[in-house]
């Protein structure tokens, strides 16, 4: 069973790790929900099977769960009402987790990837389904929940089961070691097992539930590892919808529908903290703020702690050669869900002399023009601003645009109304103005659209600027716009001793806060903002263990 | 120049990066310390360079060091006499460590593995003056220090090296991504540089100098970082020699030679401590005792700690086909270097009712005595038992020794005269009686030459508590003797469940306590024993992060 699921999907797997090796443009779900590609009823059934949900009690049973929580509101302007088992009883939670770790090590690289693989076809089939649940928790626009929390997630899920495959599939199951000597040789056959650390605990976050858990997900899961999911409070539904398929599968193919569970919680419960220090737990995969991240890198010593945090998103301006396409091409990463991803640019350094372009040196003044106007036709209709900018996801960072006002407002926020959710909370970005000297402010992250033009003595203080925020206070993008190939060289430099991903003079149809599985690295792990990366070898390897027995023959 | 290097080695990495996917035999360093191998003047050679150095200054100077530490005795009865400069300015020290970080990382993948190839090769043509130094820091006789000392130690280093260049390569240095689209693809070009986390530590141990510090040491500074050498105060010369190689070959490639240097210490200066919880220092490889392992583990956060500590190594005895060939093998492997290897088999459990037997079943008495009178064949002869049994290491173990001398006793320890040296320490190893009841005595390790035969109620209450055991307090290594498949199959599934290596029915020329390089994994990092395993994935991973650019095309 578990071997013809693998065969069902092999091409998909050897393809996933052929792009991983190269690099090259890749993806296995197709980004576009349209109906020529997903049929004309796909949309349609996706979105009633989401609104099947609301309002009813979500279809799980949750080891050791007491009672239900019902915690989600859509930042378009209502209560989703879904209940979810309670995870209270720790214990009998973990010990459910752990009941079929073993037959689940015993199936095999083979096996395991395959049901993985399998997971990955279901939740295909329910992409709609998904997208409307990532809307409505997350707060992004339909299509870039049908994309960022769909497609682009899936894509970033099967990179994961890829380099898991890779990683145990690279010592044989069996070797036969013959070392010459004077007489016979000495002969011994050796095997190699794949064996899991333990339970993993992934927890997910508010904005992008699918996408930041799933590489942890399915990298755990494949390595043999039971996966306990915690959700957001404010973002459950899209992983209920998750455990609900792995269990599905789990269970055709005759293995314990627990190994992966769903642990949800009232926002109060401490559940994550609770879990993340018990000794089952011996992996841990976390997207979320730099409070709890370093709280678990500081005190989850029984596990091995992957963070995706947050940091300061810095682009540097020095001059272009078009200002026209550079305002354009930053408004888009200002506005995409509200500048609220952890890849969303937020200091932007430029000379206070100015920027050589084109058209002439243009004086930060004339820049934030710029990015004012482009904003302005990226988001002066209301029908076609909400689909860019989606809906804010809390009060959180609501406060802190609010707050904003109070700075020096170069471009100023405005209040959107959606036209199809009365209720929503919608807000165009703000962009402000400093000067180098104030640190205090743009050395902490402002999570949201806010948004820095910071001038400086110079790009070569840009760049020592941005090098030592970024050591000192982590990013998870950076990006320069320079004509001048010494400052591309001096940024390069810059983002290596940085630590730090660049994106050279984007002037087109990539963005600084997108990255694409297969190819673009998400994360560093080398600077404060995340410990890990998606997906690299260090991200799988040290999830499992391989022991070896021997004897002669 | 380091291109050269790369090609002059290129055969021999290709060949370690082969042999480490196929766990097949290979070995690039000769391990017979024969003339037909070496040469005739080699051993003499090698002699004279390592007494060359006794009661003199080693030629080493390390940044931040005052005045000199001279803390070596040889277990063969003599002070070595040699200085080293005393490392006491850790901020000096760190300093000098990471000026030449930046150039070491702009070399690339290539040139730094070209250099380390080198090093090998330099330490390879000083392998008899090596094998010298080893021999008389940590005791072992003189052809086990060339073999475990040099060669084999060689071997591991190769393996961590060939590891760490298939982890940097296995993401190119460049690609070109190209997305199809409705009209232009997007067509991008991207980089990916291979960046050092930071400084690593490596902390040395007694017994095994070179063979446990040289894997981290290559593994850290071919994925580009500096590497601070902290050897045991009672062991400073092997690594002094690997310092110099290093520093000659780095300087001859035009790189600062203080990308690694030696830390000694006076034994109460505490100084691994202070490094190992800097902020500069990012990898700690540590080889020693549990305790301050544990400390490292808890404390060392801002750094990936890898760590080879110490367990109860266990053999479960139920029935075998050739009753002397195992007790001649358990003998062998309680005698070499006196049992003072963390691979060494402490826990013998046997059923109290007897162990069937091609010649009968023989009770626990009768194994003890074929055990007794295997070592009589080994070690009868004291000019040959002091070639199987080096020296003891330090008072430590003598004094556990003297202590087992209080329990059942079946076979006593005996004092040896080494013909060559008469203020040598040598010691026979002791075998004492214990039943399952004795937790508290075989549940923690008594390193050196004491084994306990412990008499349980059968097979499966020995293979319960060899599971329970090492699941709580480790182990480096496990063994079984049985005829019954059905036996075997549950000994490794509870090795599996154990996290830890075995071998089973070892009647020959291969031992429990002995790996081999490409193919027997050290460690597992399954167990408590350890958190790391020489050579796998895991070991290299974190160790470098990959940081990329991207620009249109």
């Amino acid at each position: 069973m578990t071997d013809a699921l693998l065969d069902r999907h092999r091409q998909r797997l050897d393809d996933a790790v052929a792009a991983s090796a190269s690099r090259t443009y890749y993806s296995a779900f197709d980004e576009s929900p349209s109906p020529r590609v997903y049929g004309e009823d796909a949309a349609g059934a996706g979105k009633a099977a989401f609104e099947a949900w609301l309002g009813g009690t979500f279809p799980l049973s949750t080891p050791g769960a007491s009672g239900a929580v019902s915690t989600e509101r859509s930042p378009f302007g209502f209560d989703l009402g879904v209940s979810y088992p309670r995870a209270v009883d720790v214990d009998a939670l973990l010990s459910a987790s752990r009941a079929g770790m073993k037959q689940w090590r015993d199936v095999g690289p083979e096996g395991r990837t395959g049901v993985c693989l399998e997971i990955l076809s279901r939740l295909h089939t329910r992409i709609f389904e998904l997208a409307n649940a990532v809307q409505h928790t997350s707060g992004q626009a339909f299509v870039m929940a049908f994309q960022a929390g769909g497609a682009h997630a899936l894509d970033r899920a099967l990179e994961a089961i890829a380099y898991a495959w890779t990683e145990m599939t690279r010592t044989p199951a069996t070797a036969v070691w013959e070392k010459p000597g004077r007489g016979e040789p000495l002969r011994m056959e050796k095997t190699f097992t794949v064996v899991p650390r333990g339970v993993a605990l992934v927890i997910g976050c508010n904005t992008f539930p699918t996408w930041n858990s799933w590489p942890g997900l399915f990298a755990s899961l494949g390595t043999g590892n039971p996966v306990v999911v915690k959700p957001h409070p404010a973002a459950v539904l899209p992983l209920a919808i998750t455990v609900q398929a792995c269990q599905q599968v789990l269970a055709e193919a005759g293995f314990d529908p627990n190994l992966v569970t769903l642990a949800a919680e009232e926002p109060d419960d401490h559940l994550a903290a609770t879990l993340a220090v018990r000794p089952e737990v011996r992996l841990i995969d976390f997207t979320g703020g730099n409070a709890f991240g370093d709280w678990l890198e500081e005190h989850a010593r029984q596990a091995v702690v992957f963070t995706e945090k947050a940091g300061v998103n810095t682009v540097v301006v020095d001059s272009t050669s078009d200002f026209a396409a550079m305002c354009q091409n930053l408004a888009f990463s200002f506005s995409l869900y509200s500048g609220q991803m952890c890849t969303a640019p937020q200091n932007v350094y430029l000379p206070a002399s100015g920027v050589a372009t084109e058209d002439g040196v243009k004086t930060p003044a004339e820049v934030a023009d710029g990015i004012g106007a482009a904003l302005e036709r990226l988001l002066g209709d209301d029908a076609r601003a909400v689909e860019l900018l989606g809906g804010i996801v809390n009060d959180g960072v609501l406060s802190r645009l609010d707050a904003a006002a109070d700075g020096d407002v170069l471009v100023a926020s405005r209040t959107v109304t959606h036209p199809a959710f009365d209720a929503a909370t919608v807000r165009t970005p703000t962009l402000l103005r400093l000067t180098a000297k104030d640190a205090d402010v743009y050395e902490s992250e402002c999570f949201g659209p806010v948004a820095y033009l910071i001038e400086t003595g110079g790009t070569d203080e840009s760049i020592a600027l941005f090098r030592d925020t970024v050591q000192r206070h982590g990013a998870m993008t950076a990006a320069v716009y320079s004509t001048s190939d010494e400052v591309i060289a001096d940024m390069r430099d810059a983002a290596l001793d940085a630590g730090v991903a660049l994106s050279e003079n984007l002037l087109g149809g990539v963005f600084v806060n997108q990255s694409a599985a297969f190819s673009d690295f998400h994360g560093t792990g080398a600077n404060p903002a995340a410990n890990a990366s998606y997906t690299d070898g260090a991200y799988v390897a040290s999830r499992f263990r391989v022991i070896q027995s021997r004897r002669h023959v």
